[in-house]
């Protein structure tokens, strides 16, 4: 693993390159001649929503490309997979713009949502377009000339496709408004994140690298998937563990997917194995903003073992993530890629 | 210009293929075996926002590539153009579904807009999203093997982006809750006619028509801009026009452009010769739903001779793109696809 000086250099080295998208992207859209306020706007639109996460995405796949080409990436490779790696950024943006209206979220990153600050509203939803419309005059405009093009165009637009499709299920699944318990289950939680958070967080930042690489093998990009997927999903369901049983002060954030009625692994775990008298009381609690609702939750959850059964997980994933990669050819992809990741997610605890 | 039978059937045959894409779509999002109530949900997503309009965006791809094959058109040629014209009708309802939440509207194509069904809200940002990714799944579904594979890419995110940056200005010129006729100018008026609609609606279809038919010359592309651009805003002119003087029972809709505080041609051009008194009462009853204020503002419209500005405006630019169209070269560019369009849209009363 990198030393923390290393990764700082390399963290700020990708955080360079926004300055430089943005101001590409700026110097399209003002070739069109735009009003000043326009400009103005969506420069604020830009700022507000591409940064201010922790870039993991993005970084993955620089780090991805410097594995692949066995630390003898040229400056003009990482400055290209830089780039790929905020497009995914970018691509980030335009989602979590739209899930937070969708969502009615308040705050995100720490900062009011876009549609919440003042004047914005539901113009949010044309800038969320315009974030992802940028994502392709960056691959046009850094990467027309390169064989693989089409493949970072295709891949692009299937693994939008695969979100908004993930963010539909969840959508008509959880509705915010509307609790009902019967509409959970483990299945439909497991769909919801894989095509709404695996494909474009984990698949995609690596199958980006692999193309930029000149990877070819369908094979190779399978492998990836059936690795990257399952990971993919051991992360949100981390995630969904910690925003329940984690600590507040080291995740960062109070979690509220109980009182927010959310799909989450811990609600469909718990619907799995709880008694009929548990269940009432699930259907009872849930999805409801008063504290003492979600203590009984929490006590039904810790009635039913949850922290054991998500340690069982756990070890359980690690265990087959480990077997798959060791069975890994080298010759077809590199096991490296995929234990940078491993390391990076099992047993955090943030 | 064809007879009315020969229209109606080559409707018919462009309707045809709509079956064709939809089913096309479904079974892609099927292979996901995401749940039935999903699928259901994208289905109707579709045929409520595809279908219901005029189609003459779709029908242009096809009589374009008639005019550009001199009558000689391939039967698989013709379904390709007709799959295109689709993606051109899919683009827009994926506009048309995100503007109607930005305006608040209520109806669209005389039934409620998505957005007001019951228990769509909000879903239908997320649901706009997976229409436009249809486009690019037809594209590479129909496409991938064709020279011009990644022009017809590149075309659709150019435009795309043209239109939000046309719909971005649109809405923070005129805020439907926020009245300031200040913000309104012909200049800002012909930018947002120019991104918001002339791109997608004039020069799209001819131009996936163009590299269908194998046009690589940069010129016929800049001349093919350079009139059904010009085009595009006479239609839309003649569209506020009609809102606004035209016979409901005609134009099949009662205009409430006033009403709206809408950034209309009629508003635009009277603010450019409104004596003191009358832009007093232009800023005290403009964007008001009361009756009462919209015959005030009718009434200066009346006095400041808009009808007769109106026709002057329109003979001049007829006569313009004219004389722009025999001018054509007509190795570079056949002249005849743009008379076919003026045919369409001149002296239209509805």
């Amino acid at each position: 693993m990198a030393s923390s000086n290393a990764k700082a250099l390399a963290k700020k080295e990708f955080e360079d390159v926004f300055a430089i998208l943005t101001e590409e992207f700026l110097k399209e859209v003002n070739s069109r001649k735009l009003p000043q306020e326009a400009f103005e706007w969506i420069k604020k639109n830009i700022h507000h929503n591409v940064l201010g996460g922790k870039m993991n995405r993005g970084m993955s796949v620089v780090d991805s490309i410097k594995i692949l080409k066995g630390g003898e990436a040229s400056n003009d490779e990482l400055f290209k997979a830089r780039v790929l790696g905020w497009c995914v950024e970018w691509l980030q943006a335009f989602f979590l713009v739209a899930d937070d209206i969708m969502d009615s979220s308040i705050t995100r990153r720490g900062n009011p949502c876009w549609y919440k600050m003042e004047g914005v509203g539901t113009i949010a939803i044309n800038d969320s377009f315009i974030l992802e419309s940028s994502v392709y005059f960056f691959l046009k405009k850094y990467f027309r000339q390169e064989p693989y093009y089409v493949d970072l165009l295709e891949l692009f637009h299937e693994v939008t496709l695969d979100t908004e499709l993930g963010q539909l299920i969840d959508l008509i699944t959880a509705p915010e408004d509307n609790v009902d318990l019967n509409r959970f289950s483990m299945e439909k939680y497991k769909y919801i994140v894989l095509y709404k958070t695996a494909f474009y967080s984990f698949y995609l930042p690596v199958a980006l690298a692999m193309h930029m690489a000149g990877i070819k093998n369908e094979l190779a990009f399978q492998k990836a998937k059936d690795i990257l997927l399952p990971l993919g999903e051991y992360f949100q369901i981390q995630d969904d563990y910690l925003d329940c049983f984690g600590d507040p002060n080291v995740i960062g954030k109070i979690g509220t997917d109980i009182e927010d009625n959310k799909c989450s692994w811990c609600i469909n775990q718990a619907l799995m194995t709880a008694s009929p008298e548990q269940r009432k009381l699930l259907d009872k609690h849930y999805g409801k903003k008063n504290p003492e609702d979600v203590s009984i939750i929490k006590q039904v959850y810790k009635d039913l073992n949850l922290e054991e059964l998500y340690r069982e997980y756990e070890e359980n994933s690690f265990t087959i993530l480990t077997e798959l990669i060791s069975q890994l050819d080298e010759n077809i992809i590199k096991k490296d890629i995929f234990l940078e990741y491993m390391n990076k997610i099992y047993k955090r605890t943030k």
